[in-house]
């Protein structure tokens, strides 16, 4: 008689059966009534009303498209890929979410657009929190990343008041198209910076052009792109992120206009107010005034963002939640 | 000068950028709009409906809940380590599919009821493929396993006719709710079978009684059931699959009645016509004869199950298609 050896077997977690009236599952109009019963008894409001909305379009959509089975292990297979190609680098759901759109939503959703501010746009997956202390003037970019490139302009408020001493992120891709974290060989972050906004809430800092680049397309949410025949380039950017106090922080990206990418943007993170000219600067004297030590030709990209004070910021957002959802 | 080092950068897929009017995605509805747009683009029919509708229930479900960006995140993560809790031999996507009533509806889509067959039951992530082939009255399970069960009918067609000869899987927990791949040490399979009806369709054979069983808890999907106060309880159950030529497979489970956790199954697998009696024989020569060693008392399971022949399923299937969604 063989021993049973001891198993690592799941536990029961305590709660009791539902006193609740949920009939046979027979046919899927139950399943989905017995799954909604079971939501209801949720205590916490906003946890039952997100999961009562989830079933019900998780199920509408299985009944409308009649699921087969092959496509529901299709789609168990490719989830479960997504997940096991995330790494501490990589984040390959946040990259599906991108391409489906879901992160401009949510970001749009949260950070509706307030008259006169910067329109937000999506983090991305390449922001570390390393980049250098930079001072206005300086560059976020090692000599040798790419063509050169100036940055200035202010931070203001909705009212036109300058915000000072704001911290400003800045992080973009060298000529290449890579960010410093998709170097195998990366010891120190490079072309991204961290700065402070002047009294005059003037900022300025040295950069290179930033260049087009394709998001990765070595993993599952790269098949589906080929699969619907969707390209897997995002048009060339200047990725911005500001904070200060009293206003809602400011996550956005500047797009240079003229790139070819620029109207079908894989990931949907291109707004109209945020494509900007880079201006060609050919002029010796003003390329060593702005610290470019080698060459006389740079580009220069002006810009102001505008901060919205927080309690403008959160109205917005409020009468989004109240036209859209009742809790 | 820095030296860059070789990036293993992604590479663009080749394809163009959409001859397509996509508006900037200002709004949360321009997002959704030039996502339909793209998906519309897709060549192939059934691709183009599954992700039409998926953007939409998708983008419906953000916006009508106004996800706040740490939901979403928490989403993010929660997929994530859905993803990274599968293995060769435990699948957590599968188990997120179940508790949400996902998989029993798409069996039900999928398997739907044809009168007088047999009713369908989720398989669940316990089947193996290395089960022994045993003859009838032969014993699924080692001694000791468990409370002496005998399993016996036969295989019949929605007509009445026997079956003869069709391939039985079967497999169930021992005694104390594992099933043998939960066990560490598991060096053959244990508590599962293979065996064929005889040709008068009649099957026999000696099991244990099984035991309910929690699903695994110590994942993100048991989290997510805890967070929902619903138990990860499955009632007690025999699972048996069905092959024959001819006839559409039939994936399904006995469930003993006056099992606490029947109603609530936590992955909807029970069916009214799948519940069964577990009838006590307390006979020495009755269980002489059913091939029990030791002890006189056992409990008989007495099912015939019917097979569908392909066309009667076929047909069942495709009046589900065409009343749920024209392709």
């Amino acid at each position: 008689m063989p021993q049973r050896g001891s198993a690592s077997g799941p536990q029961y977690n305590g709660i009791s059966p539902p006193n609740l009236d949920l009939p046979w599952p027979e046919s899927p109009e139950t399943i989905t009534a017995n799954l909604l019963k079971l939501t209801e008894a949720v205590e916490n409001p906003r946890t039952k009303f997100i999961f009562s909305r989830l079933i019900t379009h998780l199920h509408q959509f299985v009944g409308e498209t009649s699921l087969t089975t092959e496509e529901w292990m299709t789609a168990i297979n490719f989830l479960t890929r997504t997940g096991q190609a995330c790494t501490p680098i990589r984040q390959e759901f946040i990259l599906l979410s991108d391409v489906l759109g879901v992160s401009a939503l949510v970001d749009g959703l949260n950070n509706p657009k307030v008259s006169g501010g910067t329109a937000s746009s999506v983090l991305g997956p390449f922001f570390t929190d390393d980049a250098p202390d930079v001072t206005i003037g300086d560059t976020i970019a090692s000599e040798g990343m790419g063509e050169y490139m100036y940055v200035e302009g202010r931070v203001l408020d909705t009212h036109g008041k300058p915000v000072p001493n704001a911290t400003i992120e800045t992080w973009e891709t060298d000529s290449e198209g890579f960010y410093d974290t998709q170097y195998s060989d990366r010891t120190r972050p490079d072309c991204r910076g961290r700065l402070r906004s002047d009294e005059e809430g003037r900022y300025g800092y040295r950069a290179v052009v930033p260049v087009a680049y394709a998001i990765p397309g070595d993993g599952p949410v790269g098949e589906l792109l080929t699969h619907l025949n969707r390209h897997n380039m995002r048009p060339n950017h200047l990725h911005v992120s500001i904070e200060a106090p009293g206003y809602r922080k400011l996550v956005t990206a500047l797009y240079a206009r003229g790139d070819k990418w620029l109207s079908s943007d894989a990931v949907f993170g291109v707004k109209r107010s945020l494509v900007v000219d880079l201006k060609v600067v050919d002029n010796e004297e003003e390329a060593r005034l702005r610290g470019f030590p080698n060459g006389k030709t740079f580009k220069l990209l002006q810009f102001d963002f505008v901060l919205v004070p927080s309690e403008e910021a959160e109205v917005a957002r409020q009468k989004f939640v109240v036209g859209k959802a009742k809790i």
